[in-house]
């Protein structure tokens, strides 16, 4: 394919060619996942634009990448080789917001942020907050069905998408054809959930146009902050199942390991004490006396777990950059080299055991590990933190990345909770998954985008034993 | 097909045959959906059975049509033709319940109020509550993605199923191969969500032999009810929308009109005073005085929506006879004639609007509707209630039924919201939504289930212009 073909096929449209360029627009955050080299990459201005060009590139045997700000940390939005990078971040209009049913139709190139300050004037709350929300897109969320903090009381993206627009070939009509899925009732049951179907499929089913999201009334108050320290990170894992086991949901209950908070405190010296082997945060979002219960059966949870200390954050300020040093973390460590990131979820009353097993893999392997967690998710982020350059630490790293994926399905759990299968966890999505489970899936794919157009290679693609 | 033929290929099977019976296997309480003619029924006792039965019935080309406990209301259990009903009410054993993560493994016969009430001596709730919960079943319960009354507060059946088992055919192995779907984490994204898929697919997928549930803590207090009472039924539904608009949630917010009270009250004497056009009952579920203030307020927006009266119930008798008059409401109608079961879902601010509507058809048709709504949900029930036997009305209503179905579609809503399409709602389907999506829905079945042996003529069945 040339180049000059597609230019021919898409008359008018802002297709970016240059190869520098181009080499920027064919990857994601995730540095460890190989990239393509992409034939031509399209920010789009319009849906009808998206429709054109999946059209063209079908009838050219192009394949489409879709992508969003590319904060992906599992190569999803990387570039395959020939392929259209189709950029939607400057789909980014707020197209609706209806306050009296509480929901907000959206382009997918909106930044998570964006969305929640628009809905926050009209009184009402998106909630799902990956670490990533200053950034990433709701297209992007998504693609990968984001989680967060919050969603341990309040959910993942699925849970707020009612409905889209997508972009789909084969029997939706030909390709490029523009399709309505889902609705914009709370309720609804007919037909099959294909809405829920494309979340969480990464761009490998269509390319997301519209989105349609419920949405929550704003909360009155600001959350209650509870903090715990521990002499170790096994022992902060072992707090966290006490809390469930007590029936205690706080909004979000986060862990940070030392290392992870050294890594912060280094770069933006919040005034955390680095002494503890482990933080947990609770965020206790219930309003009145009951949320003052609520938080004091948090710390005592902690406390009766083996904290060192527990207290309620009465320092706004405080509470604050406790929560901040959380959205940092990633970024903090990535100063420190190249990121190979984990995000397994395995039963929380496991998290003690993967925190164990994280240890001794790390140990084992020579390879740093630094944990943040959506603990109460039992969703563990092990960093994985390589010196640039050292490519004997990098195949140790990788041995190292597997294993983690080998233990949390060993443990029950998954090898992604929220950032997806992308390249990265394809191998280890195949030693979750059963066979049959992983034929159902291709066969959805294949029914869907006959042409395997829509991103090949990622999730499902490249399964041996298909 | 010879029954004979399907007797030999299922050796020790508890095959039913008798004619009479089959005919009480063969239909839901879609009183006014047609059934077919089963060939047979098989009561299964272990998954394994359904697995043997559904490999013959591929075999020999016998359509699989499965089976709860028969309280559908939508005929999406119905016998076709020359099917075997397989009846799954038998498995309906608690496998396990997993306090310390908030999981329950469940064979989908198991009744959903037992299932309440096992978890319950855990400390946990399983939050989905459809009328039928002393009767139907968990299976039947995921089939449908069946609702409640909680769900304006806790959402519906899909929002629980984290996993599953199903026997299936076609990609996922040879007919009657049994695949896990899912996980048993709270969060997952390895690959397309094929358990979101089977939830509200109305057993035209596979059949589901065993369901992971998420559960939630024990609600500590006995929630309050607040109840108002509105001289028309439209006022009421504006009541909804302003509840709504004051970003007011409920755990459950219900509408009963003067027709179903009065139905109740002659059948239970239970007491209720019949003099309101519509009755409005939320149920307040916050704990402490935080919910002390939000009941406060949904009374006051009863009263600014125009309640001849609203108050806080104070006596747990009479709260608890308002809900019972609420669940009672569908039993106590059909008492006076066959009913046709709307279950319609609009944007909660169009819920008035959709209530005028009702009025009018049921007047254009001379067509008696009596309304029962999870009204905060914008989830109606008009019920059309015809003298046993008088043909004409039975027209009328049919003529009715359709232009309700419409009248949602006109207001932005769906077709069903949370009984399913079964038989009944697919021509409504075919109306709600575009082709593309119906397309995109059948390459779905054909590619899952490439015999078309699963429930076939239901939900997407019969689309004409497929």
């Amino acid at each position: 394919m040339s180049v000059e073909r597609l230019v021919r096929a898409l008359p008018g449209a802002d297709l970016v060619t240059d190869a520098d360029v181009l080499v920027g627009l064919g990857h994601d955050e995730a540095e460890w996942a190989p990239a393509g080299k992409a034939l031509a990459a399209l920010r789009a201005s319009s849906a009808e634009e998206v429709s054109r060009a999946v059209a063209a590139c079908a009838e050219l045997g192009v394949p489409v990448v879709p992508r969003g700000a590319g904060t992906g940390l599992s190569g999803g939005a990387n570039a395959v080789d020939g392929c259209l990078v189709l950029d939607v971040s400057r789909l980014d209009r707020v197209v609706e917001i209806d306050a009296e049913n509480m929901v907000a139709v959206v382009q997918p190139g909106v930044v998570n942020d964006d969305l929640k300050a628009a809905v926050a004037e009209h009184g009402l709350w998106y909630p799902p907050d990956p670490a990533s929300a200053p950034w990433s897109t709701i297209g992007g969320n998504v693609a990968t069905n984001a989680g967060g903090l919050c969603c341990l009381k309040y959910g993942v993206t699925r849970d707020y998408v009612l409905g889209m627009e997508a972009v789909v070939g084969g029997p939706g009509g030909a390709y490029g054809s523009r399709v309505r899925l889902g609705r914009r009732t709370t309720k609804g049951v007919a037909g099959y959930d294909l809405t829920g179907l494309f979340v969480g499929s990464e761009g490998t089913l269509g390319v997301v146009t519209e989105v349609t999201l419920r949405l929550r009334p704003a909360r009155r108050d600001a959350p209650r902050t509870v903090v715990g320290a521990f002499d170790d990170v096994v022992a902060a894992g072992r707090a966290v199942a006490g809390l469930t086991a007590r029936g205690l949901v706080p909004a979000a209950l986060e862990l940070l390991d030392r290392f992870a908070l050294a890594a912060v405190e280094d770069w933006k010296h919040l005034g955390l004490d680095p002494s503890a082997e482990a933080l947990l945060l609770a965020s206790v979002d219930t309003p009145g006396t009951s949320g003052d219960e609520e938080a004091a059966a948090v710390a005592a949870a902690f406390r009766d777990g083996g904290a060192a200390w527990a207290e309620q954050s009465t320092d706004p300020v405080e509470a604050e950059a406790l929560f901040q040093a959380r959205k940092l973390a990633y970024p903090a460590l990535e100063r420190l080299g190249p990121l190979l990131t984990e995000d397994v979820c395995v039963p929380r009353s496991r998290v003690p055991e993967m925190l164990e097993r994280t240890e001794r893999i790390g140990r084992r392997h020579g390879v740093r590990i630094a944990t943040i967690a959506h603990a109460g998710d039992g969703n563990l982020h092990p960093l994985l933190v390589t010196p640039p350059g050292d490519d004997a630490a990098r195949q140790a790293a990788q041995a190292a990345f597997e294993e983690l994926l080998t233990a949390a399905i060993e443990l029950g759990g998954t090898v992604t909770g929220e950032h997806g299968v992308g390249l990265l966890k394809r191998r280890g999505m195949q030693r979750e998954l059963p066979l049959g489970a992983r034929a159902m899936q291709k066969a959805v794919k294949d029914a869907l985008d006959p042409l395997g157009l829509f991103n090949p290679g990622k999730v499902i693609g490249d399964d041996p034993d298909l």
